[in-house]
């Protein structure tokens, strides 16, 4: 199972805070089971290893296996939960360098994201890109009207059809959304694309394991099988509201103890690079469930060793307002060792012939030390594998986290209001019908900033 | 030229405000080019664009030519300010999805990164990759002994030895390190491999304008000489003191002003992705020049839209310690314009044969009105184009108000002694010779928390 330990943060949370906190936790975990806390109706991905129609789940293969035959590229077309999942663990599960070998070597196509943005040289370069390629899409919206996927749909849509005429593009677009309703469902049912669910009753940050984010992951080639099976067993084991025994809630109750002590930001820290969008998504899973109501924790990111070599300072003597939280997996997939030099130039034969895992290791482990000693209490998680099965554990074990934590900080951690107000002052200053009366009010704001 | 405005944060910074500390900034923009304040033994950067050799750089364009045509891959091995710069260039300069075209619709050779971290998995995915591939190494270390870079180069050397024969391999291998000094300078002069200088008066972070970034940027294609340009005109330009007058000071003055009410961390946010990389460039930078002594605002990136949907939510509504500065682009390079569509079923009818640009714009000022209104200060900078020059430009106006900022912080912002920590412990825990005390300190601390 996944590890967690607070040994190198023993100076700042002692043991009768997480003890004052067991009521509170035992509360949390009362309203995430019994339904009844706030946020309620978007506790579906709790049951979601089981819940998963096997006829969808078989769908999802035959589709991964169809793209997969058919495409050079898989564009995925999405924003926020709808594309973090899918990229964490298509970066985290593949090979480093896979688009950079010949097509003869690779066993899947290139997966690139649209729709997360609004950049035109962005799109613009797809579209050089993908001329004289073999071409599908999974567009992913619940609601088929979200500015940016819906933008970027409409122009490779028409990009498809006049390449490949209708009736193929039919065959190459693949789409995720409302079971029944929405813009997006009404068109795949009028064009007869291939569909798959997002399900009521799970948000955008903790849909990785639906629809959502399966179907690209599969087509990768990445076994999702597995990875619902890490969920699954995590879901299960992670059932002790006692947090003396439950890794997961013991994780949520150190970062809410070091919160109220006055910390402000936690920083996951990697030591592999491929697993540099598991923190983008970890941020959006916690900044989005916490960060509301003036509360939370700011999450932030690190990749080391390099970034030892950049945020590594601060970390180690700027502001003490910071804690970690360090993941590492306990075996590499390969062994890479250090070889001999007569030379020795470098003075690296002191390492000839050692694992550099092992030595990556050390330099977590020397790390850790050191931050400790410079006043950052750390936290640490341990996963044994870099493979789809504790993909999918880590998943189970951030999302049941970031659940209780949102609970013990008293927010709601399944919405995003705060997202709308950027969509609102976006939508009245392109002038969408309906904001008129905003559109003048924030023109004339702009007006008296810029005189 | 590069454009400042505070207009967004005129709520929490007052112009007196600004006036108090015109003083500070005189004696730190006499400290810094008086060459007596703190660090001043690395300020060659500010010279850095008249002080270039011009043979040298004559010899950069050459190697770079000849490392174009006898390359499939780059591999550029360097940590921190050894590669950040070039990988913040590349990504900003070269079209998105460049890897993904065929040799023969690539002007340049993949460019990719080694010796930056200690994953064993990420260096075994690169000797899987470049199997059969014409291959060129450039390595950056001003000593030749950083644990991390100088493991990949020994695997790599003895790869490509191994794949070559020494006599191929020393002309594919390119060393940028110190000009005399060091165990790289010496194999280089051993083994004949062409040398360009990493200067002693420039720190790693503000490397990137001396042949530390030039070779790997102008490999990509990238017009490093109007890089030059763009960062000369800079220099000349911000010479005022007087922060009404210089937009660089007024960023250094503002962002300090936040600081010292309260505010503890810079969101530096872009919309355009491929300047995800400036960002982390700018973290560094920031990072590792003002975060010690107990000081120094958390540097933070997001790339939006698409952090709208992550990171968003809780810069709207969460904890009231961050400020935000907006990077934007004026013109785009390509456009792109939203097709209407006969049915309108995603709504966006109203964006018909409208620019994406514009669009993104749009967004951007939105988004800026909605966090203020959420109690988020936000400074604007805006950068004409995205182009070398540009790029040159902004790399001076970042480098400049970091130093005028960290003197007006009183700390030295050309050092990084926090960097030193972790690698004493890896060394002492890695058994390093001459590390025998503190392995055994270290060791017994580790056996003492595991316990």
């Amino acid at each position: 199972m996944i590890g967690f330990s607070q040994d190198s943060a023993s100076g700042w949370i002692r043991s009768y805070e997480i003890d004052q906190l067991k009521p509170q936790i035992e509360s949390a975990h009362e309203l995430l089971h019994s339904g009844k806390g706030p946020g309620s109706a978007f506790t579906g991905w709790m049951k979601l290893p089981d819940s998963l129609d096997i006829h969808e789940l078989e769908r999802i293969h035959r589709a991964a296996d169809r793209i997969r035959a058919q495409s050079d590229i898989l564009i995925v077309i999405g924003i926020g939960g709808s594309y973090l999942g899918a990229r964490a663990a298509i970066d985290m599960l593949t090979p480093t360098f896979s688009d950079l070998l010949p097509r003869e070597k690779r066993s899947a196509p290139h997966i690139v994201f649209a729709g997360n943005h609004l950049s035109a040289d962005y799109l613009y370069d797809l579209l050089e890109t993908i001329k004289g390629q073999r071409i599908s899409v999974n567009v992913i919206s619940k609601s088929g009207t979200t500015t940016e996927p819906a933008i970027a749909f409409r122009i490779l849509k028409q990009w498809m059809e006049e390449q490949y005429g209708r009736e193929e593009a039919q065959r190459r677009i693949y789409v995720t959304t409302d079971k029944s309703r929405g813009a997006l469902r009404k068109l795949a049912v009028q064009e007869q694309y291939e569909t798959f669910v997002v399900p009521d009753d799970v948000g955008g940050r903790y849909s990785v394991l639906t629809p959502v984010g399966l179907l690209p992951i599969a087509v990768a080639g990445i076994d999702i099988d597995a990875m619902l099976d890490g969920a699954r067993d995590g879901m299960h084991h992670w059932q002790n509201p006692d947090p003396d025994d439950n890794p997961c809630y013991r994780y949520a109750a150190c970062r809410n103890v070091l919160l109220r002590k006055g910390y402000q930001i936690e920083v996951m820290v990697q030591y592999e690079p491929s697993m540099q969008y598991l923190t983008e998504w970890w941020k959006q899973l916690f900044g989005e469930s916490e960060g509301k109501d003036g509360r939370g924790l700011f999450p932030a990111g690190v990749a080391n060793t390099t970034d030892l070599h950049s945020m590594g300072q601060y970390i180690q003597d700027g502001q003490r307002i910071l804690f970690e939280t360090v993941l590492s997996v306990e075996e590499s997939k390969h062994t890479i060792v250090v070889p001999a030099d007569d030379d020795n130039g470098d003075g690296l034969n002191y390492l000839a012939e050692r694992s550099l895992h092992e030595i990556n290791e050390k330099a977590a482990r020397g790390t850790i030390l050191a931050h400790v000693a410079g006043g950052v209490p750390n936290l640490r998680l341990t996963v044994p594998e870099r493979t789809p099965y504790w993909f999918g554990q880590l998943v189970c074990f951030f999302e049941l986290a970031c659940a209780i934590s949102g609970y013990l900080l008293a927010v709601n951690p399944f919405d995003q209001p705060g997202v709308e107000a950027y969509k609102d002052n976006m939508y009245a200053l392109l002038g969408k019908p309906g904001y008129e009366q905003k559109k003048a009010e924030l023109e004339a704001l702009l007006a008296e900033r810029d005189s």
